[in-house]
């Protein structure tokens, strides 16, 4: 995989200076293009062997380039906000917005390099790291990005005498960190993993450019090179065209039986039960969520359901258990102009709560296989993929120790008609129904049918989806507080082990 | 002060059951409106004695209202992050925007009363919080917030009694902290300091509301009918007629000299000085940004010019002296829907480096008192507030260990008309000129004017502004890393005092 950045590339100081000017030029050209079309965001990730001139590149770019349209991150030490949430959201907060170039130094290949060159952990953790970021990264192409990735390479001889180089050359000496002299101890390792990951994570979407570092001029040309030309190919595509590949379609149920056709919708409390209940398990909510174990993990329910189903009641219900500092309550509407330039699920991430927080979402990222599958906001393609990113995001949730709980309260046709009504007699009722109220109410039919493919798609053991009957409010508000406990002393009982 | 909320004030449970239906739907109501109108945000500030029911009240709030529309804030412990930016900072990340409403729990008040109660500083030192709490929110409701200020009082006896009686329930000693124990020993203090605190800083546009705290029926009902009085009328204030006070003019010079007319724009470098003196800055730059008391420090440049003045130029010779990781370049253009819906500073609080970092802005908050005051997109009361709106936030920057250097780039209308020229012959420079160039060009006059007072009214000391002659690039070139230079040098020799 490095044998030809092995072979002494060299370019000599005449052609390079030859051919710099239009190659900055049309590199500036390129830039401007990507912001007026501010259609894609750009990804520069850089790796490789140290001493390879990785910083002098980056360093090299924001000179030719515009540097006010590029940001350049470096992920080392994690502040304490960000080890209170999962891993991936260093890289999320830092993604760059549509029409801008994120260089990332010291990104999610380095973090598992280094974990497995020091034997932190062994090749299955390693493997398990190579896919989640396969994964990331086919979602962000899918999203519209432009992920481009080097690696800086060189053999190990070149490698210790470029360091030794650096060493004696007062001006450069500073660079050297005790990091960089342990690699040139681990570099056959470093060599090995990084084989293994770059053979793993080069992708159509995302290929690995493997450029040998030893030459200045011949490695700056060959990235300058690449990178216009990914960017010149990127702001030529047809973005109309991009995600009419084939999709599978779903299928659909041959009977008339659906999930949520299926469920008892006469299911009831009396007042009794229900206060007395509903005391209960508001007492349990707060005691879990003032219990030692909440201190390792964050909660996080998701409320969606039918219109006028009762989610904004049964969050009022939930929230009146607890202190109002312990927990934050999302409401999703239309993305903003900032958030559409990210990728979809990029608003939710900014939401997640850091450990012993607890983050109500008042609809959430399933509006991507509801909504905007159903008013067609969003095309097929889009939607189908949405089911798998979205096990991957939750999954992620999972592993950083935050319980995930759904909820779809259901209700009946009859049901939603009453309380639209009821809703336009009440005066402070009356903001909760609008003109959209009742035209969603005309696709019930596809609605139903996206229910059905949500849950059968994205509930999962660690993340299920409860559904609700919520033609009688009590029984739905007891049932959504005590399957929240539930999932809460379940992770509590799961600590213990 | 406090003496009308030691009086033993009682509402009987009768006379609130039936006051609180209305009360609830109408506050419900205004907060419809509120996000309807999405015209201000609501700032809800949570101050007193422990024991006096703050959290209760808050939590009822909650329960009252939608709580979906309510942010509930807590500042204790600052997170690395915040340590590492100006105390506001925080702040300033957690305001609502327009149409939603922010609760903050252990606000600036807290922290300034902390201090004084435990002896950190004495009186002139509270007098300077105050100030800033003052301004900053004056500042708030000038942009249109609406800030309710909620004392709660208990007299010294009530206090104790309060303590004991949740101490000894079961269901409520977990709410005791040491703290507030402490507090009761400290009791006297506080209420002193709390005294002076409040009288200084009850403005007419935030007022200071104090409840007693004893009877829960009382505390929730006045807490109730100030919010939902104080949101009536605010909703009802006519948004147009708001900020045409008297507005004083600045007067205009009267003879034909202007600071910018008094420049020497004939300033040049030749090409050899500007070689050796580029270079000798550059690495005194690269120098001064690895040395140890940059850690001490962050950095904040400024770029503001004529257009073609060579900002982007400049820009990029200080950026090359620098590893690209140490610095950031944040280009100002108009705000997106997330920032309008803040104060106009929040955009650019957003952007503070943290310690050891280095930002660069490329045009920046001085876009109030230029393109927004000579193109009208401001009222003048709104630019004229913004001297002294951002001399505060300087100043506040400053005080963190921010070093804060200013550059108004000055070309003539000479040499701008042949950089115009020579941008639309010369392709790759295109698209830096564009027909609001041209438009900006014929006012030209309002244009020095505004640069003017600009620089008589927020030049300081601690953050001056610098004119630079750049019909020369090289000239301007070199002054602007010199002059960063010697900013950094003077605040590491004032460290070492």
């Amino acid at each position: 995989m490095f044998e030809s950045a092995e072979i002494g590339h060299s370019i000599d100081k005449e052609t390079y200076d030859a051919e710099v000017p239009a190659l900055r030029e049309a590199l500036l050209e390129a830039q401007y293009e990507l912001k007026q079309q501010a259609r894609f965001p750009v990804i520069v990730l850089i790796n490789g062997i140290e001493g390879a001139g990785k910083g002098e590149t980056v360093k090299l770019l924001n000179e030719w380039m515009d540097p006010r349209m590029i940001d350049v991150l470096t992920f080392d030490q994690q502040t304490d906000e960000e080890l209170a949430r999962p891993p991936a959201w260093r890289y999320w907060r830092a993604l760059p917005p549509k029409g801008r170039m994120g260089v990332f130094f010291g990104n999610w290949y380095s973090q598992m390099l280094q974990g497995r060159v020091h034997g932190v952990f062994k090749d299955a953790v390693l493997d398990q790291a190579i896919t989640g970021a396969e994964r990331l990264e086919q979602m962000l192409c899918d999203e519209g990005a432009l992920i481009i990735k080097f690696w800086f390479h060189l053999s190990k001889k070149q490698m210790k005498a470029r360091l030794k180089a650096l060493k004696d050359d007062p001006l450069h000496s500073w660079r050297i960190s005790p990091l960089d002299w342990q690699q040139s101890e681990t570099y056959d390792r470093f060599v090995r993993f990084g084989e293994r990951v770059l053979r793993r994570t080069s992708r159509d979407y995302a290929p690995w450019h493997v450029v040998e570092g030893v030459d200045p001029y011949y490695r700056s040309l060959a990235v300058g090179r690449i990178l216009l030309e990914s960017l010149q190919a990127a702001l030529a595509n047809n973005p109309k065209g991009k995600h009419h590949g084939n999709v599978a379609p779903l299928g659909r149920s041959i009977d008339q039986r659906s999930l949520i056709g299926a469920l008892d919708m006469t299911l009831r409390l009396d007042k009794q039960d229900y206060q007395e209940q509903l005391v209960t398990e508001q007492a349990r909510l707060a005691g879990l969520l003032r219990h030692k174990h909440m201190r390792r993990h964050a909660l996080v329910a998701v409320f969606e359901g039918n219109d006028a189903a009762g989610k904004g009641g049964a969050i009022r219900r939930v929230a009146a258990a607890l202190d109002p500092r312990q927990y934050r309550i999302v409401p999703i509407a239309a993305p903003s102009e900032d958030e559409r330039a990210q990728p979809y699920l990029w608003r939710f991430w900014r939401q997640i709560p850091a450990r012993g927080k607890f983050t109500i979402f008042d609809r959430s990222w399933y509006g991507r296989v509801l909504v905007e599958r159903v008013e067609g906001f969003c095309t097929p393609a889009d939607w189908m993929r949405a089911y798998s990113e979205i096990n991957d995001f939750e999954e992620q949730l999972v592993n950083a120790g935050v319980v995930v709980v759904k909820f779809w309260l259901a209700i009946d046709q009859q049901t939603q008609l009453e309380r639209f009504e009821e809703r336009e007699q009440i005066p402070f009722k009356r903001y909760k129904i609008t003109e959209d109220d009742w035209r969603n109410r005309e696709k019930w039919d596809l609605y139903t049918e996206a229910v059905g493919d949500m849950v059968d798609r994205t509930s999962s053991e660690i993340a299920p989806w409860t559904l609700v009957e919520a033609n009688d409010k009590r029984w739905a508000r007891v049932k959504v507080l005590r399957t929240i406990n539930e999932a809460l002393e379940a992770a509590f009982a799961k600590d213990k082990k």
